[in-house]
């Protein structure tokens, strides 16, 4: 196999694909980046078995072949490559050269063979949308799934499409994020928990464009993503998700409106005092046109008011102060509504028109 | 003690004297910025016994005191608080409240006699610096003093004064770096060794500009350092400095000259097949007009050619790259000159002007 490429569209290609290089696996051969000449175009892959990318890259093909490199050293070369014309010449034995004006380097490629094929996929249903919308609907949700494995399907986010709306859910225990996104074309109704891994990884190379559409495609197993020449194929968690709507409610006996930012840096202020894996609640006074948040540790105390409008009851409650900073900082109103029911009962913050609910258990402040 | 500043200028001073806050001690006293209003300006004083920072900060005072105030927490609360006027209130028990805008903190202080005092200096034989040279001739000889505290020596550097030149050198036992500095006032011929910790801190805080000026202060056990409204007081490190001269030589039997950048692209290229911890040399192979670097490891092999002027005997001969890296990375020059002897021998990079001598071990490549 002989290859030409210009360095900058060759590192681009790796740096898309490395995302699904594994960082530990027993499998050796997962560590590679395969790269497939052996049609008319240039392949890139990698695969971790449950996340698989494949992406094309322009080059000129000398001569035809495939073979599989070590992921790490394979791109730390490309990275550092001048910016002129790389050529990937490997032999019978897989040993490959990498030249680019007067460096050279040989390294060891494994066979090609060994490297496990991305699945085929039934491409027959889909949804479209553009690569800004599933950037930033990841980015609202991702923060509430759980981090370990004790629940798998806590680690991963709900997409269920319903009556042309998809919506993304995501709930760790203690929060539940909820993002409806509207589709343009119509598509059946579907139910599937996609990995919070790929949604993570595809999120790093999606452009955030307006303009770039990302077309999913839904198999049984498999969620294939395709957008410009690359392809990111995920694996689905199996189960039945939570019945999320039977933790909603709608009825509230106070509401406050207030300033999304003041409250932010308010939080962050009080949050000064928590030291690391201490626990301490951050507690909302709530009155008449004004909230008292408040904070009492080992290291001191902060109280600050701010100026809110309220209707209903005056309420006092707690709440793990990271939980109302993740769901804040991924809204995008300026102003944002919290509807409270009593001290134990969970708080929600969402909007008039059904865009987004977060939803955020209370801590016990007595 | 009552005290009101912009936090802007709070803020910038606790960042200053932040530096000298030790992350480990068993006095935990020094892990407080004392706030000193005693006089008719405000002090911050941060000391670990072995460096010692103090700032004046603009500010009023309503309320002549003093108090000690854990860096860590007081840092954090006085870099969140909106940018605003902020106030510091401490009562005869030390409880300190600040407030800024409608937050407020309430924290409790410690007694400022605990607070372990800067020692006086005796402020007469000093030099003078641009800000700019300092933090320039830091930068360009930090790197070679030793990580470890097995020879004390080492860990710090030498500052010679003789014949109105400053001489800067720090050596690991595989490398020396030697800068000159031409003072602009004559002041009388000194030789101490300062620890690397100060000048890696001070480095930190000094502006870098050329217009900015540093005074510094010789006393027998200590150095100060003083700038703008900033004092850095650094005990010194006891004992007699290796002799470097006698490691130094002239003559040598092969020069190449080369282009500094392309030399550092190519050693980073050579790098990327040496793991971390791995040892292995880069083998230069000069000849006449071209050297030929080399690197051999279990990942692969790496060659590259490069352009030099070369004059004198062919030579190959193997080095850790990191330590061609360090030297060539700090030099300003386009071109550098290195100067060989044999593959045993120490290689030189200076320059024709006596500015800078990097002296680097070669690595046995038999």
């Amino acid at each position: 196999m002989k290859l030409h490429f210009s360095q900058a569209d060759l590192a681009e290609g790796v740096n898309i694909v490395l995302k699904a290089v594994p960082s530990k696996t027993t499998m050796s051969i997962l560590e590679c980046i395969l790269i497939d000449a052996t049609s008319g175009e240039i392949r890139l892959t990698a695969n971790d078995m449950e996340l698989g990318i494949e992406t094309v890259v322009k080059g000129t093909i000398e001569e035809h072949g495939k073979v599989a490199l070590d992921a790490k050293i394979f791109s730390d070369i490309v990275r550092k490559l001048p910016n002129s014309i790389v050529t990937i010449d490997s032999d019978d034995r897989d040993l490959t050269v990498i030249t680019c004006e007067k460096a050279k380097f040989d390294i060891p490629g494994r066979n090609a063979e060994e490297f496990a094929a991305l699945p085929m996929i039934d491409k027959n249903d889909h949804i479209s949308l553009s690569q800004f919308s599933l950037k930033e609907v990841i980015r609202q949700t991702i923060f509430s799934i759980a981090p370990n494995e004790n629940n798998k399907l806590m680690t991963g986010e709900l997409f269920e499409i319903r009556n042309g709306i998809l919506k993304v859910v995501s709930l760790d225990g203690h929060r539940i994020a909820i993002r409806n996104l509207e589709l343009k074309e119509s598509c059946s109704d579907r139910k599937v928990v996609v990995p919070g891994k790929t949604l993570n990884e595809i999120s790093k190379i999606l452009s955030g464009e307006m303009d770039d559409q990302v077309l999913i495609y839904f198999d049984y197993n498999y969620l294939l993503f395709e957008f410009g020449r690359t392809t990111v194929l995920s694996r689905l968690i199996d189960g039945e998700y939570f019945r999320i709507d039977q933790m909603l409610s709608s009825d509230y006996d106070t509401k406050v409106i207030l300033n999304r930012q003041a409250f932010i840096s308010s939080i962050d202020r009080a949050t000064l005092l928590v030291r690391e894996n201490d626990k301490m609640p951050v507690i909302l006074d709530i009155r008449d046109e004004v909230m008292d948040l408040q904070i009492n540790t080992a290291l001191g105390s902060m109280d600050e008011e701010t100026a809110i409008v309220k209707t209903g009851k005056d309420i006092v409650i707690g709440f793990n102060p990271k939980f109302l900073l993740d769901a804040l900082r991924v809204i995008d109103d300026e102003e944002v509504s919290l509807y409270f029911i009593n001290a134990k009962a969970p708080c929600f913050i969402r909007d008039d028109d059904g865009k987004y609910i977060y939803l955020i258990l209370p801590v016990n402040i007595r």
